[in-house]
């Protein structure tokens, strides 16, 4: 059996969590949790990073700190998960779904500035498979309506954006930039989230609304004498064991970025020899590194995509697609403006993702590339 | 040093995580996430339980359940952490506060009839100090006004309410009840909490906001074909070795609870005999039973407590305060319809947390008490 992910373990997690309990503080901001910002702060130059129990509640974090209202307009692509919207509607948001660029599962940058109106306060872009959305093009209209960008990098640690032989990390333009550790990401603590905050003016706020409200942080830096309610919020801090494993997994990241990238750059290295596999191979944009997050092909329709899945899993391989669009979804899509988006279509219909994890070897890949083959030689 | 709290650990911990990393699923709801449910479902009676990330995720769950919105008026005591309004708040209620009996921090039953309204949507009870709330008066009235009652249950693992010669567990009351498995509680995993819905017709629902308003958890029994976004909702799943850390505590929770009843009796025996020590004690009403998970004083004003607090820590012992009256918090006073809540006053100025932790010795309980009687030598 070829699953389609296998958590990846460093081999420092056990030890890591034994010395976070030794240290007597294993609730929210403990000692791997301040390791597990400030490395990230200093690697991808972010200006402040807050561990979350997810990127769901970064997502919404970010939602509270942008004063996100009923009444509220956000642009959201619909080829995405369900949490980069929802973060939003629990805040009473409308969401104006975008369509994905025609040659890639991000946003349409181009198609951004004409759902734009005086209600929007929020543009959330995504990083599809770790791959950059085109920020420069982007920032330029955000800017010039004066709209804040949120990132979702739920998928792009370690990957960046390439401008004027420039490069600057994914995560690092939005005003605010939400960070996803689950156990199907490259580095992960089985779930696991991280809020960067790159506008300074937000930090001690959202230092607040991670506390519950409270200003606790303030309290135990000998800022203020006694700490109460002084905002909304919520309990999003992780444990500082969930920490631990995580700071074990960041610290071999060079390691597991090495692994990854080799094993996606020799499936297209197979694929691309194939010559009777009607498939698509994915787009790395010229403006965007690859983080080998994911590797996906496009298939012609869902009814031959259907049936791959079939022939793998037939013969131990799991293959799996990805998103339903959201402004299909059986919550939102009466709720939904009737505009059509034919490209999250395209790619929710025709995307087929191949397992990639840091303990597949090139044997495996090989036989699943010969399933495939094999697969279009008799369809 | 005597410190406050120490989270105890029992010893199976990182072995269970490691069991949990060795099985491939980190993630949410998986192994100890299952044997946790299925033991505490077992243990107390309770319906349907699920983990989430901390008593504050659960609370929120119980408000999105409850379909909780602007407009509605939620009943809440005064006396509690932030957490216990700030749930609701976040789902855009107004908090009309409660105020405590005058002998026992815990909601005045009696006081609750007059603060209902048409608008009132649910009653929130904490049984503070793991002590219950007087739950028959209070479930009739709640009942003949047919307000679904939310147990505020944080303190309160494996404690009963005594009435007619029976026992039954605190948490299977209400509609919904929320526990805490901060490292500051009886069974701790760092950070972390349950949900408990005890109204069947609820369970459904609460597994699809639980996993981020999808009915994800049907799609992997088999019940729909693929899953997709069909409600509101967030992340609010711990990871797989947070459950891992907790059922090695929730096994061994006969004995944390002996030794805690142990120490929590010593403390009565050596201050009953304190004659000149000018402290009221804590009452254990004669319908609950104490589950050992804190130890309180009641000194005469702020004044003295303060002095005292100060006089321990001098002498290396940390005792502490507990909650500031949320109706007179920053955030909430201007929301506050003014009313005077004494009560919770009382307990917020006068009310002194001592040192009560599994490690902790009957020699340094002997020690505490005596630097406690010296202190009102001179004071």
């Amino acid at each position: 059996m070829i699953p389609f992910n296998k958590p990846h373990i460093t081999g420092r997690e056990l030890e890591f969590i034994s010395d976070a309990v030794a240290c007597g503080h294993i609730s929210g901001n403990g000692k791997y949790t301040k390791l597990c910002q400030k490395l990230s702060e200093e690697s991808w130059g972010f200006h402040k990073c807050l561990l979350t129990t997810s990127c769901t509640d970064a997502l919404e974090m970010a939602a509270i700190l942008l004063d996100i209202a009923p009444g509220d307009e956000v642009i959201i692509p619909s080829f995405t998960f369900v949490s980069t919207a929802l973060a939003f509607v629990r805040q009473g948001a409308k969401i104006v779904f975008a369509d994905s660029r025609s040659d890639h599962p991000g946003i349409d940058e181009l198609a951004i500035e004409h759902l734009i109106t005086q209600k929007t306060r929020a543009i959330v872009v995504v990083h599809y498979a770790g791959i950059a959305v085109d920020m420069n093009p982007l920032m330029e209209v955000a800017n010039r309506h004066k709209i804040p960008v949120i990132e979702d990098a739920a998928q792009a640690i370690e990957s960046y954006y390439l401008y004027d032989n420039q490069k600057k990390a994914l995560g690092s333009f939005g005003v605010l930039s939400a960070f996803s550790f689950h156990e199907t990401k490259n580095i992960q603590s089985g779930e696991g989230g991280m809020l960067v905050i790159n506008d300074p003016k937000l930090v001690q706020r959202a230092e607040i609304i991670w506390e519950k409200g409270t200003n606790r942080a303030e309290f135990f830096r000998g800022e203020v004498n006694k700490y109460g309610w002084v905002d909304v919020g919520s309990s999003f801090l992780p444990a500082d064991t969930i920490a631990a494993f995580l700071y074990a997994q960041l610290i071999e990241i060079k390691d597991i970025q090495k692994k990854r990238i080799d094993l996606w750059n020799n499936y297209m290295r197979l694929f691309e020899k194939g010559d009777n596999v009607r498939i698509q191979l994915p787009l790395i944009p010229e403006y965007s590194t690859n983080n080998g997050h994911m590797f996906y092909l496009m298939l012609e329709g869902i009814d031959i995509r259907q049936r791959l899945i079939v022939h793998l899993k037939a013969h131990g391989v799991l293959a799996v697609f990805h998103y339903l669009p959201l402004h299909l979804s059986t919550y939102y899509k009466d709720k939904h403006d009737g505009r059509s988006l034919p490209y999250s279509e395209h790619f929710a219909d025709k995307l087929l993702r191949l397992p990639l994890y840091y303990e597949l070897t090139f044997e495996q890949q090989e036989l699943i590339f010969t399933l495939i083959r094999e697969f279009f030689e008799k369809n």
